[in-house]
């Protein structure tokens, strides 16, 4: 996987740090979270917290603090491909695909996802080793009951995968449906609770309250010792105030509340400091991605993060656009690039995302890869030597000369520079001749010759069996 | 103007910066520069530098250091409206249009530039409040002869623009009629020996070449104390050797000597250190743009040229594709971020550039300002104070509330965030009834409207009597 070993993009100073701090701790201790499961307020009440008003928690920065240090750096992630497997904090940076679209778009047609769309895009997620997950809700698989087809999804990232995936989170049960399969896949309990084998995504309902189906998720999960991503789900002037400083303190005291949750419940449980930060556009009124405030989101929650000792997830490939143009693609590079700079640890929405996240795009998936691409050649570090000043080669060429045949660039052409998957620098003329296709219409050839391509990982018989068996008496038992 | 406050992303380490610094120490040497004009070799050799094979000039490192020194770290650049002066250097960022294409595009059309088309490139320059400059050869008028065309130009960058402009670089005789035009527009020679009134792009022939017309303009202008920007061109693999360390060290011996011969005709005349930095793709031999390469080439840089206490030139809105798609926002991006974040000085082709620079695009001028406008935000510093925090704003909304309404969201929704001129964030529905147009049928909309709209600023009558009247006997005498 990938290690980002660049220097870090930082903007806050101490002082800007100080004031932010005094903010969370601010607003933990004097409004409080809510936590709309009882079981989670008692779980803060016996841990000495103050509770109001039923489901309200006023918290004790320091009780908060205490907690949140109980969590690991850094903890590695199981696939059931060990050469998948991968490790979450420190320098390394995993990215899985886009999550949780209604909607797909292919080509010029954009219609409800399905159960196939999810499992196509979880073979391309399969195929690219620029990915390190396919994620977890690829698409909404409409075409599947409601009540069931969190096991459907399970099984398909688990079969057509062998990458690490993300559970559900819908509500308690399908969490535990989601751990039993992990189980199944991995050889029992004790094998996913020693490492473990699924990180799942718990939103805040921000403004600073967390609802009862992703806190009994969240608590399944904790109790398993499953990996947890905690994220406030910001957009600033609609879950948030209309300023930066106060939703990164907002997003700390919603995440760290959330990360203390799942430290009383099992301490030393693996959870990554999760950010979704960006704002309203103020004239549409509709959500903005791409946008220069969410950059600004991510070079300050990195550094936040840090400062708590966390893993952090954030960025992707987000933007607003309709369709695959220019928009899409300076947007989610206005968000991708600063993600490399900030070193965000696990990065959801790194394939696939268009149109405010609603659709899960084919081509765009395409157009994300070869920014992934580029980025992790970019972010890795030159090698300054002697030998690299290839000073020899200036011996032969020598001034006005040309250097495509010298012998100095003879012996590296291949591997020398970035090689683009999806970007062209054919001339004109020879473009044109060739059916002059944008790169949107060049992501298709290249999507569709990638499925056709896709084996599937080999999987065991009998475990196979036993998830096909566990899924079809799930779906009796759940009615469907 | 743009002031870039941020912190500047370096990423080479110390001992890295000594091979580098070794490296063009060697090269200037013990290979040395060729200089194709023989009152250029002759300045260096009163300058006691050694001459071999009648123009090749070998260069003692410290001769070149003591002369660079003499070279201003900052300096100002006159407009003929004063408010649009600039000033080059520091953490100051100028932005100017596109340079050099023969060609243009609008819309689906690419044909040959016209002064028609410079014109109105022009008049966008001017409209557009994030450009400083609209730079110089904006396209090739090829419909006016060419050995006068450089006198339309220079008259039209004065007229129809009040911004300071870049001046003609073909030959010596042309670059003493831009500095002519310049006296007679900013009052005389005083005026603008005083504060220069141009800046013109020198190309270094690389490798290691100089050749006679960039040189007999670079001593004309040089004479004149009008700025120069000193920029070895540089494609990897054809120019320079495949391989970043090599092709900096190239980059520092050229430009340093360049830099140097201007410092011995006029001691602290202005000048710029430039990159134009990126890499031939080695499958099919075309130059290649906005790529990891060169985003590299860019951290580098910034930090080399502030390491010799000099203002640099680089960036820029570059890629190589062939329309207005993906690749070209991605690639563009991919090139302006490392921009800001090396904290460039001079920006050219900051606007309007497709196709590897053959081409002036206008839908693609709009989504670079688009591009300028989001990163001038980003780079903008946050302000965090108590108030920011916006506690009030928490305790008015409270915990599941909404902020769209809150008081503090109504007295800022208008300044509050970043407000697009190009990217739409509308639902599908909403921007499919209004024709579903992609953010290339957008731009076009937006530059025919900005040219529609566009005012020129007003110009003495005299004055322009005057520049007409150069212009036309100009061009007799040039046989036109």
């Amino acid at each position: 996987m990938f290690v980002n070993t660049l220097p870090r993009y930082e903007i806050l100073t101490e002082d800007a740090m100080a004031v932010l701090d005094k903010g969370w701790r601010r607003i933990v201790s004097e409004i409080g979270i809510e936590f709309l499961l009882p079981e989670a307020v008692e779980q803060f009440r016996a841990a000495g917290q103050t509770v109001v008003d039923d489901n309200r928690v006023i918290l004790d920065p320091e009780f908060v603090l205490e907690h949140v240090a109980k969590a690991p750096r850094e903890f590695d992630l199981q696939a059931r491909n060990p050469e998948r497997s991968i490790h979450v904090g420190g320098q390394h940076m995993a990215f899985a695909s886009v999550y949780g679209c209604p909607f797909v778009r292919e080509g010029d047609e954009r219609r409800e996802a399905t159960m196939d769309d999810f499992e196509n895009l979880v073979r391309l997620s399969q195929a690219f080793p620029e990915l390190d997950s396919p994620g977890g809700t690829i698409c909404e698989p409409n075409d599947r009951p409601l009540d069931s087809r969190h096991l459907d999804m399970v099984y398909a990232l688990q079969t057509l995968s062998d990458k690490p995936y993300m559970g559900s989170v819908t509500s308690g049960p399908n969490a535990a449906d989601t751990i039993r399969m992990g189980e199944i896949l991995f050889g029992g309990r004790e094998a996913i609770e020693a490492t473990p084998a699924s990180i799942s995504l718990i939103n805040v309902n921000s403004p600073l309250r967390y609802d009862d189906r992703m806190l009994s998720a969240l608590m399944e999960y904790a109790r398993a010792g499953q990996a947890l991503i905690i994220t406030p789900f910001l957009l600033m002037g609609a879950m948030s105030p209309v300023s930066i400083p106060a939703t990164l303190v907002q997003q700390m005291a919603e995440a760290l509340a959330g990360i203390a949750l799942v430290q009383t419940i099992r301490p030393g449980s693996p959870v990554v400091f999760g950010s979704f930060l960006s704002n309203t556009d103020m004239q549409s009124g509709s959500p903005s991605f791409g946008t220069p405030e969410s950059a600004l989101g991510l070079f300050c929650t990195g550094q936040i993060a840090r400062s708590f000792g966390l893993p952090w997830r954030s960025g992707g490939g987000l933007n607003s656009s309709q369709t695959v143009d220019a928009q899409a693609a300076y947007e989610s590079l206005m968000t991708m690039l600063p993600t490399f700079l900030a070193g965000a640890n696990f990065v959801m929405h790194s394939a696939g995302w268009l149109e405010a996240g609603l659709v899960s795009c084919y081509e765009k998936f395409i157009v994300d890869i070869e920014i992934l691409r580029q980025l992790r050649h970019e972010f890795t570090p030159l090698e300054i030597d002697e030998a690299s000043l290839a000073f020899g080669a200036h011996e032969e060429v020598g001034p006005g000369g040309h250097f495509l045949g010298a012998m100095h660039t003879l012996e590296r052409f291949r591997e020398c520079f970035y090689r683009p998957l999806l970007s062209s620098t054919e001339n004109f003329e020879r473009w044109q001749k060739k059916g002059g296709r944008d790169a949107t219409a060049r992501a298709a050839e290249i999507w569709r010759a990638t499925l056709e391509k896709y084996e599937a990982p080999a999987l065991d018989d009998g475990v196979r069996a036993e998830l096909q068996e566990f899924v079809v008496r799930r779906r009796r038992e759940l009615g469907d």
